[in-house]
């Protein structure tokens, strides 16, 4: 299933973290949209957004009858034996609920599908400018009534730490199959905030991710850094009905409150990684992390 | 300092709650608005929309100077030795910070001059029609940078089973001395929870006021209601300048988020209680709250 790579080790550390005993801030060297003139299923003015604050968001990316059939498969997926007991599926203990199920488009032809269809592909393609693999994918499944939120965190920190991607040349798209609700612990994201990067300090223990996927407490932005980009960008709020979807720059400071409402929210989250940034040796950590969680088989979708 | 009162032990439970093994809904069977074309500072569609909803916003309650002085007032306080060793005083362990004061308006001046203003005690007086006391009062300070969130819970529950008050004739009003953002735990209210009382769970463990001001189990309502709260009524979010102030009934089902953003939330926080509605023998709990959290000092403010 897994391609092996011999991972290359000469690749410079253009941004530096968990290394130094202080935090420090990095211009970002890297652009962000790297195509030139490529058409796609993007407009001239939607990418020039997306360059300037990090992130889009399309309003209807799933029909109604999609997102049926999304969240069937997610009730069907949750309640496979099968899928259930393997170690890409997160399970909450106290609740024995599935919480994620990664690597999903391996897992669902149904899911394969999707991210393989030109409304998804073709927008992280157009923003990379080049063909793209999936660096990751999984299906959320979030609670109400006291369901955790996120800290802050930029994904690239960890995505170059641990998982050795070298240059800021991926995106993540996350599909709601649940209404986002200001109420509902939507995603929150500091707009500008993907040409700062926040060099964290702190050492990676070995198998951290096992650790970092409940509540991540190394690869975390210090407090005046946050302060810092959050009084000059503010914070957007991403709400949306179902079948609406964000896509955001691998370098995006956010996160995500807490959600005390009785509305759960389910989404399909998929980090497009351009081929000509496959991942090396983790820039800051004993070992590369699970295939599951941060692919090594570089075959371009599509 | 305290009066003491014999309480009274013949007034009829309308509100059961931690008495019975199953939740139940309760029609509410008391008046929202109890003035009768009484005069004062709120305007008739603010109290019609009161009565409706449960709750009002004021945009500027306090001038920009006011903020000022009484954010002054609350660094001073959560400097001041004496008031730290307090037992009304409420000190986070794990960052040593004062997060809150209670019984605030007997310790400072000020706060206490402002628990009298007009615009404080004219708006509690219209809407509970007759004169009012101060069953709590304190200032809160809430952190940012992953600052914990309430659960959902009506006030009156509380009250009525733990402190003994008999009717739903109270309001709480919180002025803001800093801004409340839809990203910060801002609080939230579902418009019209206040006429369905929701018989609780559980039985009051002894001193159960020293838990429940950190996070409270007993006294919580069930996810049934409250999802059939939440989609009967939606849920509002709360926002506003420092200074704006919002005043709501005491059985509304109310709640925050965490604020993971780096902008903390100050409040002065006062819950007035008509003077016919004095409170007697707990209705459901062992023994009373101490005075500094419910009072029994029935004392007309004003």
């Amino acid at each position: 299933m897994t391609t092996t790579v011999t991972l290359p080790t000469t690749v410079p550390d253009e941004y530096p973290t968990r290394k130094r005993p202080t935090p420090s801030l990095i211009f970002r060297r890297d652009p962000v949209v790297w195509s030139t003139g490529a058409t796609g299923p993007i407009d001239t003015q939607t990418l020039e957004d997306y360059d300037k604050n990090g992130y889009l968001s399309v309003d209807q990316l799933l029909t109604d009858a999609e997102v049926e059939l999304y969240s069937a498969e997610l009730d069907r997926l949750a309640t496979d034996p099968a899928v259930r007991a393997d170690e890409r599926t997160v399970v909450e203990k106290s609740s024995n609920e599935v919480r994620s199920i990664f690597e999903v488009h391996k897992i669902s032809e149904l899911v394969a599908k999707l991210v393989a269809d030109e409304r998804v592909v073709g927008r992280a393609r157009q923003i990379l400018g080049s063909d793209v693999y999936v660096h990751q994918s999984r299906i959320n499944y979030k609670p109400g009534f006291g369901g955790a939120g996120f800290y802050w965190h930029s994904d690239f920190e960890t995505w170059h730490a641990e998982d050795g991607m070298p240059a800021m040349r991926a995106c993540s798209i996350s599909i709601a199959l649940t209404e986002n609700f200001a109420q509902n612990g939507c995603l929150m994201i500091m707009p500008g905030s993907h040409r700062t990067f926040v060099s964290c300090v702190g050492e990676t223990p070995a198998e951290h991710y096992k650790q970092s996927l409940k509540e991540q407490e190394i690869g975390t932005p210090d407090q005046d850094s946050l302060k810092l980009l959050a009084n000059k960008h503010g914070i957007e709020q991403f709400t949306g009905p179902a079948g609406s979807a964000t896509i955001f720059d691998c370098n995006c400071m956010h996160g995500s409150n807490g959600n005390i409402t009785p509305w759960p929210r389910s989404n399909i989250f998929v980090v497009f990684n351009s081929v000509e940034n496959a991942t090396v040796e983790p820039f800051a950590a004993p070992s590369p992390r699970p295939p599951f969680i941060a692919s090594r088989d570089f075959t371009p979708v599509g």
